[in-house]
């Protein structure tokens, strides 16, 4: 396939990276401020060699682009910048056009959901957004395998970043922001790390859980609890590891509800993952839990999660 | 969908049982001797109750009863018996009546795949397997998901009966002879016990990844070694455990080689899981290593993953 990119962070950088691994030839790429395209294929390491030297990718200006040929948009915005609206109205002009989309943004998928299917409904093309949801883990895909109407409830891990802090500031005694620090340095956390700490990206995937959840008559999920890990204290965590306890950062949908914040868990229960991984634990009414989890690396996974899609779209 | 119900066995009644539950209705059920047929739906109630008290099914002949109206063929004839020329005679009776299949045995799968994928091409309709692979939990799909050629091994602990034993072996120190009557007595092994403990269950499976994995012009992958769990004497668990170690029966699909045997794990590794449960570890190329495990619970995981795969033939 011919893929338009949009968005030069790690996710869009990854997709441009792997895609003649995967098959296809990437003939636009974008980020907020300039485009470069080729029907036939453009440059793909002169295009990265540009981002990373904060050069212009080039001298189209990224809304023209959008104009040039391609048969899929990958809508891949960075999670922590970006505008719904301005995504929103891409993806509607590329169904109009025809074409199919594939969306790793999450924003806009958690707060249009509806207007998003109906985009769908609308258009020939098909708007998929397996990579919104648990990176390179298939948590949409497997939820939809079930049939959506036989799942209770999902919980997990959904934030890798927020993971590698917690964990560590277990194992190694250190207080939040010191390890804050570290992660920093590391490049664990995004660019904007209130939308890992805060809670927000675990947030955004829990509610593209609960409108793909949600039946079709159903009015959206009744309300959203959200608390990031931001002030727990190392006391608060000393305490935890006296009674075999430990504390994650857990999105959960169920009974219509989505509630994030941290929790206490046993050392050992599945949930309590270490490092930079995730996790989901899938409720289904006849076949018991599921528990589905992998390692973030990098921009890689959401990558293989957007080629997923692609492949599902013919 | 209209479902002809081959096998009378857990998967099979299951199936029967949730059949109305996911949206189908069941015209034709089937064990080894009988058959019941209704194209308006027969009455599942009853055919289970046939079942549990070792009456016959109905008054027509198996083999006669496929000519009967349906729209997908579920064949989930018992894993430790049923013969694969037979099954695979049936399969190519559905396909040739442009009917779809749906499998759970494995057998048929792991030694005649490639006449069955032969089948697929020869025909319309399509013969979906993914019941066969981890119960419940998805594997084939989730590998079909990274794309076969993105996929460097997979290897898990298959079957749950085994799993069962050696856990039980580990935290009872009891002998394998005493934790084996123990199982028989729970109903958690298969009829023919051989089947789990002899590392069969798992082989198959294993096969039918390798099948899946294999390239089309590649032969078949090169060999399979498989040993059990009949061996495994209480002092060896003694050992391992005084080094922190457990023992799991492990199948690993690498390179274009099958393995089955048990192998000695950390006791903190995701693989050392216990109970009656699976688990499985893909490794992929670009997305680092995947953990996808679940329960099994009777019939009722293999059957949501059969009606997970009707669910994909439309």
């Amino acid at each position: 396939m011919r893929l338009a990119i949009i968005g030069a962070g790690a996710v869009g950088t990854s997709v441009a990276e792997l895609a003649a691994e995967y098959g296809h030839t990437v003939t636009l790429f974008a980020d907020s401020q300039s485009a470069v395209a080729n029907p036939e294929g453009i440059d793909v390491d002169t295009a990265i060699e540009a981002i990373e030297s904060g050069d212009q990718l080039g001298e189209m200006h990224t809304e023209d682009a959008v104009e040039e040929p391609y048969d899929v948009l990958v809508e891949a915005t960075p999670n922590s910048r970006g505008d719904p609206t301005t995504v929103f109205n891409r993806l509607r002009t590329a169904l109009e056009q025809g074409r199919h989309a594939v969306v790793s943004y999450k924003r806009v998928l958690a707060e249009q959901y509806k207007d998003i299917r109906a985009l769908e409904t609308e258009n020939e093309g098909n708007i998929l957004f397996g990579a919104t949801v648990g990176g390179a883990v298939p948590v949409l895909s497997t939820i939809d395998g079930f049939g959506t109407n036989h799942i209770t409830a999902v919980r997990g891990v959904l934030n890798g970043a927020t993971n590698f802090i917690l964990s560590r500031m277990m194992s190694e005694e250190l207080d939040y922001e010191h390890i804050l620090a570290e992660a920093e340095d590391l490049g664990v956390l995004e660019t904007d790390r209130t939308f890992s700490v805060r809670g927000t990206d675990t947030a955004l995937q829990c509610n593209i859980i609960a409108s793909f959840l949600a039946k079709e008559d159903e009015p959206s999920f009744k309300g959203v609890q959200v608390e990031g890990i931001q002030n727990i204290s190392s006391s608060a965590i000393e305490l935890a590891r006296e009674d075999g306890l430990t504390v994650r950062l857990i999105g959960e949908v169920a009974n219509n509800e989505v509630r994030i914040g941290p929790r206490l868990i046993s050392e050992n229960a599945a949930l309590a993952i270490t490092g930079k991984r995730n996790i989901v634990q899938i409720d289904t009414e006849d076949s018991g839990q599921l528990n589905l989890s992998g390692t973030e690396v990098g921009g890689y996974g959401t990558a293989t999660a957007i080629f997923s899609d692609i492949a599902h779209l013919y």
